[in-house]
């Protein structure tokens, strides 16, 4: 792993996901030179971590075709942190040639899922684990290797998912070689007694380790979601300007958590992130511009800079 | 006060505000066979608790000149319970007169809001709260006489407050002879942590008796405050079908918490409501229907019924 943690001990981090996870579904998607501003003005505004795209093939996902030049756009900003979804192998060579930071691997907690989504069982898909960490350290890589378990509160197809069998999976993903593991609510089940539930149960895992909590809004919970979490320990959570992304089983539905809603949320939770609001409200106009027919989502932009925040940041 | 109280103890109760609240700035407003149908609706779904409106001038608040009509309404549907809003004595009377079954008086946590929003003093306004007791007791009445403190969290006037004065000014009201407290961010401005330091001290204060959290989601943490103050001990939520309302200090803003959104809340952290979500979500079209000009909130609507839920309540 890197000398230097992107991810320092005891600050909360908030990732923006909207390149990757709110492209995923979207029929429109922002010009790279857009993609490029968004991110500028969003590291200016003191995001740090970005995930930047899927390695897959262009052809069927041209929303990421740009995904090198996002790498290495991210690569320029100081302190910026890239982060790549990969899907099976060749997605994880490619990653490591385009020297992403972070390369996230995707296991589903539900049998089924895996079967519907990666075309593979769930052991195929930790041998997989290995492979990728074996492939980056071959190539002398110091990416980070990181499991999203997706479905790790509720599967859309088989219901109940316990908080033993998401545990299980990631000491299983840590025996691999992970360096990261990330739990992911992917279609919004979660209610904040479960998050808080299985949060206090990888904070327990991961000792001083980072883990990421990654939330969908899909039924409202998204900001109680993540307070919830804050509290278990959790530190690393991912999100999204306006909310972009969907559902893929609930079409019109809430995307990611709100990136500027979780901004006042840990800034009025003693959490301070360091990004300035008011920069971030304003970026969402490049998604109004660049995808007009995608609902933005979050309600903090729509009442404005809230007053009291300002005199509160004014007086700190 | 009632023999038989509308307020269960350890039950959570959602009421819905927005027949007054929700209506309070929108410039349409359902016909009065419109309010009917939502209220019947709600009531068949489990909902027992409704803001009918305010006392005010009919020919300034045109949106509340039927709130007699709808007390009666309220009056003839099995274990429900009827509030309404008065700002002055003759309110008061006007609403002794109508039978509702509990009275709400606006007190302000600021002094400033105070004078600006009622035009007297907070001294002035703890004055006629004893007089609206008297009254009642005057009259005979068995009616609840409840005050809401606005601006508990933060006033758009004079910024931050604190958690001691809303204390204080809870006690000054029971001295006064009130039933009820409720503690109301009215803008928007709390995150969890403060919804749940001033929900302990209401707690403690009040023992045994209910109050009432009376949340906006202008900012967005309307949910994770509700979550916060229901691990605080709080029993009694406003709320509004679809979020209805906005924020007077911020146009376009999201109003009241969303009531379908805290249903799912409540379910997931094992505070049954006895409400039918489904039911819920369907009766949104009635404000679609008449108030189309109106945005309607939530994020639970969009994603549609969630199935998960559906099966644990199946099963349950």
């Amino acid at each position: 792993m890197r000398a230097m943690s992107p991810y320092p001990a005891g600050r909360p981090v908030l990732r923006e996901v909207g390149l990757r996870d709110g492209l995923q579904l979207t029929r429109s998607f922002p010009a790279t030179t857009a993609k490029a501003e968004w991110i500028r003005r969003e590291h200016a505004a003191g995001v740090r971590h970005f995930e930047v795209g899927s390695f897959l093939p262009a052809s069927r996902f041209p929303q990421f075709a740009d995904v090198r030049e996002i790498v290495d756009l991210v690569s320029t900003l100081e302190g910026a942190h890239s982060v790549g979804l990969v899907l099976n192998e060749r997605g994880a060579r490619d990653a490591l040639q385009a020297a992403v930071d972070e390369i996230t691997v995707v296991l589903s907690a539900s049998e089924a899922h895996n079967l519907a989504n990666a075309h593979r069982s769930r052991e195929q898909s930790l041998a997989e684990i290995a492979t990728t960490v074996r492939l980056r350290d071959d190539a002398g890589s110091t990416a980070i290797v990181g499991v999203g378990i997706a479905m790790a509160f509720g599967c859309s197809l088989s219901g109940d998912v316990e908080p033993d069998e998401v545990v299980r999976l990631a000491e299983r993903c840590l025996e691999a070689g992970a360096d990261m593991i990330g739990v992911a609510d992917t279609v919004g089940f979660g209610g904040p007694k479960q998050i808080a539930a299985l949060c206090r149960r990888m904070t327990a895992l991961m000792g001083d380790r980072p883990y990421v909590v990654h939330l969908h809004d899909t039924r409202g919970m998204g900001v109680a979601n993540a307070a919830a979490a804050l509290d278990a320990g959790a530190r690393i959570f991912d999100a999204s300007l306006g909310g972009l992304g969907g559902c893929p089983f609930a079409p019109g539905a809430s995307g990611n958590v709100v990136l500027e809603d979780l901004v006042y949320l840990f800034e009025t939770s003693g959490s301070p992130t360091g990004i300035d609001l008011e920069a971030l409200i304003g970026i969402r106009g490049i998604l109004e511009h660049e995808m007009s027919g995608e609902p933005l989502h979050g309600t903090l932009a729509r009442a404005g800079p809230p007053p009291l925040f300002r005199w509160r940041a004014a007086s700190a």
